[in-house]
């Protein structure tokens, strides 16, 4: 006999481990809308309390894998390998990286979502690029990774929609903050696309959702577990996320940056965490003799991104959108910039419209912070600190108040500058 | 600034107590719509886990009371007193108890349900009687309490509305086994009736929802707490529920054993607890001097009772309906009923038809089981020990599988009889 909806969230509140007939049943029946929502509701609030283990969390992400498709990716020649962030603010990294690695031999299949919250979204960064479109078929998918290598789109509707309708859910139900949860969420939907290798970047800092290390270790060994019990190539960086991630935050402010570094410049940062995250994928698809810094300094990286543009639709020379309207704020004082807060940066520029409070709001392309200076740098009263991006002048206000705190300089004669922590801060294979 | 859901649901995730404001307004805007199920039942789930304190459980009580209408008793010149039990086996006990304590001198309204499960409901029972009407309009029942004294009728629609809605979600959602929720529901409604004083009969046993001493003490304290909190004189009878009250259990037969009991006879134990609980109500209304024995022997109870039935359009001289199907389990060896299990024997009148499974179900009047014998009474090989009733006597093998471990005989010469132990419990005052 089939479970019930009440046995199964019984069984969990009580602090008992579901089977996996229990799980297989609640996902599927959830999904069909044989289970409600106020009882998955239920059910997650008690997971979210009571915990799942690392097999319950693999049957749960398995059941969701197969509440839809599986994409198909055998007929594409090259080691398919893909990357995700949990992510932050001014993350673009998916864009640099996923022409890098495609230029280095593998094939990277991005499927992406939009941003909800102050972290911004891939999709809606590249849809600031003139004619670029999000939305391809599974065919289009494959023959672009065949031709080009590379494909940052959105996942199709046929990917894990027990997980589409379940994220909602929590998301309006007080239960996303946990980790069997975020860990399933994000698996799920990284299995059904079918890469043989993942490599993920979990953020952690003021910036990210995860706020510190412990934190982070956690989720990204439970996202390591997952997927190797799924059969992937997996492994993960923690990256720090305290700071923004390089000089801007905000829809074409953040692909201007990212053809900076394709094009061999950019900020040192960036470089630096698409680079270690190639490496990481590169060593995945059997292709570590490639050096993905060379690929990006011989200007085929750059090569890449320009295809796969245009393969969507885009036109990677046309100009981007920029903000009607302009603010800047200025070093108070003399000396070396001490703090700039990632969340401060980040909700600013989801206040000058860069992000979006409801999945139906748009955003505005051209909105958003650029970040003059960064720690450790010596800044001289008066000078532009931050440059802030907007269309509707009125959210200059509300911006500058989440900024207030963000940030701070010292006096260099009481406190010396600090030099910026490393960038990966830890490594789960 | 008003909390939102997500406030209130994370705060109470995270073990938080919650404060008047919080209480008042996730109350109040669930019962009008604006927050969803989906998140009360993920709230209702973080209170049974993370629990309320008393203040918080008397708080969510008074939000449920104002969530409508407050019956108006002010104008009922006798003291006015109730009882609620939370519900067990052939417990009847309202039916005799109410036009008891009217004919001692007090006024009571009894507000009651509809059963749903194994316990049976008050109204069902009364509704065997030909022409008995369950609804009175509050004028109807002011009106019935000046002149007769005793009201048993369904609860208007006006009264708690918030926990109805809760009540029904809570039933789907796995998150009924919470003591401040139960109580907090039980009260809500008790409270809005209007009346003085209230004396909470609280079932613990197998036949119960409270199995064990433990956990029904804790639930009479909640109880006499928030009664005491919001002006009532209150008190508890924590009383025995592993063996059924009485010898029935089924709608018509307990109407008939509590007529039984108005006019002198009737089984010791529906006689002992039906007394107990006049007197203690008595006490609350300022009538101590006043005998219940006495006035039920007088047959003062039974006119009053008569008087109560006729008012709402009953005619107690009626025949009751008979289930068209009976079948016997009789003795299988020669002993003394050593138990008679309160649970099984619910389940079996349940299955039979007594009950309903959905709200939307209509009872068989006549259905039920009948027990020949109680446990510490001599039997003999082949003697009736059980009477089943139903209209649909396919019926009959789900209720001899409930019975099946329901009761046993013992050999008196290797276990001498028990002697049953108290009816009362303990008292919370």
């Amino acid at each position: 006999m089939a479970p019930t909806a009440i046995e199964v969230i019984r069984a969990k509140r009580d602090g008992q481990r579901l089977d996996d007939e229990q799980i297989d049943w609640v996902v599927h029946a959830y999904t069909r809308g044989d289970v409600a929502d106020e009882q998955m509701s239920a059910l997650a609030m008690a997971v979210l309390l009571r915990g799942m283990d690392p097999d319950e969390t693999a049957r749960w992400t398995r059941a969701m894998v197969r509440s839809g498709e599986h994409l198909n990716l055998s007929t594409v020649s090259r080691p398919t390998v893909d990357k995700h962030s949990t992510g932050g603010v001014g993350d673009k990294i998916t864009l640099p990286l996923t022409p890098l690695v495609a230029a280095c031999g593998a094939a990277v299949p991005q499927l992406s979502g939009r941003g909800l919250g102050h972290t911004g979204g891939t999709l809606d960064k590249l849809e600031s690029i003139p004619g670029w479109r999000a939305s391809l078929s599974t065919d289009q998918i494959r023959t672009q990774l065949a031709d080009v290598g590379a494909v940052i789109c959105a996942a199709t509707d046929g990917i894990a929609p027990a997980d589409r309708k379940l994220y909602a859910l929590r998301d309006v139900t007080g239960t996303v903050e946990s980790v069997p949860l975020i860990a399933s969420s994000i698996m799920s939907k990284k299995i059904a696309e079918g890469v043989q290798s993942l490599v993920l970047d979990v953020k952690c800092g003021t910036g990210a959702f995860m706020k510190d290390a412990a934190q982070a270790k956690e989720l990204a060994e439970a996202l390591v577990a997952i997927g190797r019990g799924n059969g992937l190539n997996v492994s993960a960086l923690i990256t720090g996320m305290s700071v923004p991630l390089g000089r801007a935050a905000g829809n074409a402010l953040e692909v201007s940056e990212s053809v900076e570094v394709l094009r061999g410049g950019g900020p040192s940062d960036v470089v630096e965490l698409t680079v270690a995250l190639a490496r990481e994928m590169l060593r995945h698809a059997g292709l570590s003799d490639v050096d993905p810094a060379q690929v990006l300094a011989s200007g085929r990286a750059y090569e890449t991104w320009q295809r796969m543009i245009a393969a969507q639709g885009g036109d990677p020379d046309a100009d981007l959108p920029r903000a009607a309207h302009t603010h800047v704020v200025e070093a108070p004082t003399s000396g070396t910039l001490a703090t700039l807060d990632a969340y401060a940066v980040g909700v600013a520029a989801w206040r000058l419209g860069a992000g979006r409070t409801r999945k139906e709001d748009a955003v505005q392309h051209g909105a958003g912070v650029r970040c003059l200076a960064k720690p450790g740098e010596k800044v001289v009263a008066g000078q532009p600190l931050l440059e802030l991006h907007t269309d509707t002048p009125h959210a200059v206000e509300g911006a500058l108040d989440a900024l207030r705190e963000g940030y701070s300089v010292g006096n260099d004669s009481t406190s010396p500058a600090r030099e910026p922590g490393p960038l990966v801060l830890d490594t789960i294979r």
